[in-house]
């Protein structure tokens, strides 16, 4: 079965998730990001890639920080973006989700920003709009549910190869709530395939999937263990809103053992780097002190996310 | 007393309802659509005729859909678009109607397009703005209580005229909740003006308005019969959200009675054409196989939809 | 200490408030206004002056009128604009005020238009930039809690000198609730700043700051003498929602006392101008007969607020 996401030339022409991509078309998405940059630093931050595009935010799960983001890198395109919150509209009088896609289709769209909650909605569009043989409209995943958000993870790796410059003798630790994190996995599977030799997972049993060595990752339920000598640090956000039922004991408990401290960092490596997805829960999963710190590249991660969405728009729109 | 959305030329200044246009103003609007239908399809989707003016989409009721084709349209015409919903805003400070739009009127708009739950409203700001003197702004009602929706009439039409050439030897047939529906009151208007000889209404007693045969059609109950040799097949929303106590016995047995079936299209000409303006209650206006099926024009009316609100803006503002 | 609002070469890079900036920043403000009220007019009301720039409207506060004031100017000027309604999003999820300004500002934003409940909100915010040493982001107030409203005060500026001419021979009346005013605090600053003679505030004692009469003005309780022969009337929107407590007898006893009536007005200059910042209660601070009558200027003020802001925008992002 074809990867959903390429078309038969084997281009991207969709982006839904990080799995199952090769590393070629991964370090693409990062050199075009390269050449975006600059734009966000002109005194005009426009290029006329996409003018005359109709960009969609689809926005079935509300995130305005993300949806900015994704608007943002669409108009430095000059794309034309439509806004659109289905919770209030459509969705309440009853249409499914793909007689929703067929009308913003027919509206000659070229292309989905989907955030949805459950996984799997922009896999769910992007074949439908394969098997009608569609192949002007394009979809990018902006997260779903606890799947995938591989802008974030393209980001974060734009971040690393741009303070480390190579990922083949890197050592990366992601901590906290592996279990309900999009981003984790979006991370994992980013960076097993970028070629770091040692990815590392940090949490309490119960905020770790079972089974997630499968992943080619290493376990560790001891922070200050599992940060000793690693260059990459990636907090998660503890995604209280999601966990239904108490996996936690409390939030101070959480930072007492997973929170990113000055004297956690120190276990790592001297020249590390600290990132976060945002929004961070100060005293929860980090403390300010490291948010705020010389290590911390939590703000440019926010910066290069404009250039990697850039990249995965006119890549996609290209294709 | 002068049609308020003439000019003093008799020429289209407002739009509010296809009732009282003549044949050659809703056929001049359909041939300037048709020269937009191709923009939709150009590399760069965008004509320059309304850069640099304002259009505020006024949404007094919440309607994304309907919303969203006017902002492509307005987009497509290189307009700056506002989005404003209403609700929550100034209508919550106590002001009035028409105080909210002299403020807007004053930030120098040149169109209003106006969604409100209230018959009647788009044409209150239209001969507000008429009698003010006010020329250069101009009225689109994009859907006003059970009254009128002129422009989705209009797109409906333009199908027709697309698929069947000629209204002049065509038998229509309007289907379902004639009551509640601004959309079939829009479209017996365009289509006894524009010269169908024939437009027949089929609905239970109880969602057909009194009278309803003296705005010039035939009445049928009796579905099967009301389709024997129809050229066109006008399918309405079961507007279940609007309707107040039981007019209905319940949604089964309405789909029994009065959704569109295969068999039940079988009574139609062979090339009968299926329409509905969306969003569809699959299972209970229409069954899916006719939905998806060959004779089903309900997408493309949506890709007319937009070239023929661009016609309709572009000539108001030109006017 | 510096002037948050100003540049180490003294111009205007943010605006808070009108409290503290020379008259010579208010004049040129105006008379930058001045070269954009022609723009409103013209066939494509554009001049690409922020092409290419950023523009948040950061409104922790629902108003759709200021923010589609400020959406339309920033338009006009060519700048992208980006809506944003903090409750609903980042401040739901326990992030931080200065948090959020940090992620927005790595967005590479341009401008931010900030609206909040609480007073002060834009102050911290353009601290904060300043702090860090950020000079290309600029912020302006569109008004915080009771505290400011600078270009509410600005185009009242703009107003007053279009009818007026000359500042210097003046008689001011600002009438109704001072208290929780922040359009009141930004007239007086502006109105002193520019050399009005006599400014005057009219309203029952609860709805007056305790020594008002220490920034410059003369206070009256008693309408009739309070307008005697003022050359400008400024009504004050009856701010009931926010109004805790009984401050007021009933709306009705507050009309009869300070509402703006045709024979109150008589008491002002017969040449004298009425404005009110909107929107109004209509039979509560205003007549309806004055409301809509020869003597009010209350749409100019709303169409030369876009160009003051059209100003304030281009002179800070030049600065």
């Amino acid at each position: 079965m074809r990867n959903p996401q390429l078309n038969k030339n084997g281009e991207l022409t969709h982006l839904l998730s990080i799995e199952g991509l090769p590393k070629g078309i991964l370090e693409s998405i990062l050199n075009t990001a390269d050449s975006f940059a600059s734009v966000g630093e002109r005194e005009v931050k426009k290029v006329p890639l996409l003018r005359g595009k109709s960009v969609f935010n689809l926005f079935f799960e509300n995130s305005t920080r993300t949806r900015t983001t994704f608007e943002i890198a669409a108009k430095r395109l000059s794309a034309d973006v439509i806004n659109l919150n289905i919770n209030a509209s459509s969705a309440s009088k009853g249409e499914s989700l793909l007689d929703t896609i067929d009308n913003l289709s027919a509206m000659q769209a070229d292309m989905f920003v989907v955030r949805h909650a459950q996984s799997g909605a922009p896999y769910l569009i992007a074949q439908h709009l394969n098997n009608l043989g569609v192949e002007h409209i394009h979809v990018v995943n902006a997260g779903d549910g606890r799947h995938a958000h591989p802008t974030q993870g393209l980001l974060d790796m734009y971040t690393i190869r741009h303070y480390k410059k190579d990922f083949s003798n890197l050592t990366v630790a992601i901590v906290g709530d592996i279990l309900h994190s999009r981003v984790a996995r979006s991370d994992i599977h980013a960076l097993t395939t970028l070629g770091v030799p040692e990815v590392r997972v940090i949490g309490p049993r119960t905020l770790l999937p079972a089974h997630i060595e499968q992943m080619g990752v290493r376990v560790f339920h001891d922070m200050a263990e599992g940060l000793k000598g690693v260059d990459v640090v990636i907090m998660l956000r503890l995604q209280s809103e999601r966990m239904k039922g108490a996996l936690l004991p409390s939030a101070q408990e959480f930072y007492k053992s997973y929170g990113l401290t000055p004297d956690k960092l120190a276990r790592a490596k001297g020249d590390a780097i600290v990132m976060h997805p945002g929004p961070m829960n100060r005293g929860v999963e980090i403390d300010s002190t490291v948010a705020d710190g010389g290590q911390a590249v939590i703000l440019p991660q926010v910066t290069f996310g404009i250039a990697v969405r850039m990249a995965v728009m006119s890549i996609t729109a290209g294709n």
